[in-house]
């Protein structure tokens, strides 16, 4: 078995995903906020392109969440942090999102066999499931605005590393020697170019929930779009 | 003054090149031929993304030189390997030059103040050269197919770090990073996915002669399209 890893959505036709487990990934906060909404009780998770798309949803029953640049949209009932996911209001909701790379990563996935959340939130029981489906891995990262991500890349590498199959690719190996040389997670993601972007928005709670290893025993899988455990 | 790393083509679209100084890099082996030709005499190179456009100027004197895959193109006057570059009939030549990933990337930097020619070949030179100009300065690899390859990464790596700028984004950190791990160069190129691409075609010989640093002291740069000193 293989694994791979794309570093950015804009990449990912130089990749074939046909008979293979994406895992999508987008730590500063997509993935992780739907990792830890699962986890909480959260019912369903739909990712949108489009502000209005999925600001239509509201008439539907569904929670809406719209994240641009870092920031909740007006008019939105809930942004991107982690925390907005796991309130008691949150048990049970089906929930609309839109978010600037995330939910990009996921909508460009769709080729794939299996496509799975990923983040540092659930690494081990997402490792696990791979492993059961025995089949070629890819870990598509979120990135910036097609830019490769810090955060992101030591997701994927600690995935690869955490599975042990073969690194298919010089993304792999590099994602792999990147993770191999941190010493402190929630320090380095503090210093990534995203973290330094947010930091006017008083996130500093949201990073440190983020860099958490294992806090959640979910597996959500996009079906039909949808993720749900 | 900020250092920033485009770790493939695919992704020049999300860089600002304007003002900017360009080090364009593909050390398998486009860039790494180029500065060791025009370090041993070659008087010019212009880089063609077609085949067919490189080989009709083979009647206007010109050395042609092609690869594809790896591997030199029938009909072509020499390939892809640096030794090919330094012979004695290629003092004065003026050539003709197409190859997978090098010249695409030249090519898409255009947009760029200034385009230079850098591999580790002549990684001080280049630097020394970067610094006197006073602008930001983006590494852009050539990568293989789209994707991001370790080799280029590496240079990036060893560029940012000697030049010692501001890192501007995540590439250029993990870029850092990765060629802090290195102990020794050749072998981690050797490691590569590209040189394992390349291991059936006997290049090791030219895998450690591109892994040399600062063997010549020569700063190609772009004009126009056509690589001179």
């Amino acid at each position: 078995m293989n694994v791979d890893v794309c570093l950015s959505p804009d990449l990912l036709t130089r990749y074939d995903l046909e008979g293979k487990v994406v895992v999508v990934t987008d730590i500063l906060r997509a993935t992780s906020c739907m990792v830890a909404g699962m986890g909480t009780g959260v019912a369903s998770i739909t990712p949108f392109e489009s502000l209005e798309l999925c600001l239509e949803m509201k008439g539907k029953g569904y929670v809406i969440a719209g994240e641009r640049g870092g920031q909740k949209v007006e008019g939105f009932d809930i942004g991107n942090s982690p925390y907005s996911y796991m309130s008691e209001e949150m048990k049970g909701a089906d929930v609309a999102v839109t978010t600037t790379n995330g939910t990009r990563a996921i909508v460009a996935s769709s080729a794939a066999d299996i496509v799975v959340i990923g983040a540092f939130l659930n690494l081990s029981p997402v490792v696990s499931y791979c492993k059961q489906q025995s089949k070629d891995v890819i870990v598509v990262c979120s990135g910036w605005r097609g830019r490769p991500s810090l955060e992101d890349t030591l997701f994927a590498g600690a995935f690869a590393t955490s599975i042990g199959y073969e690194l298919e690719d010089d993304s792999a190996l590099m994602a792999v020697d990147l993770y191999s040389s941190v010493e402190n997670l929630p320090t380095v993601i503090r210093n990534s170019a995203h973290a330094r972007r947010l930091a006017n928005f008083d996130v500093d709670k949201d990073l440190d929930f983020c860099a958490q290893i294992d806090s959640f025993d979910v597996v959500p899988i996009v079906t039909d779009g949808v993720i749900r455990l």
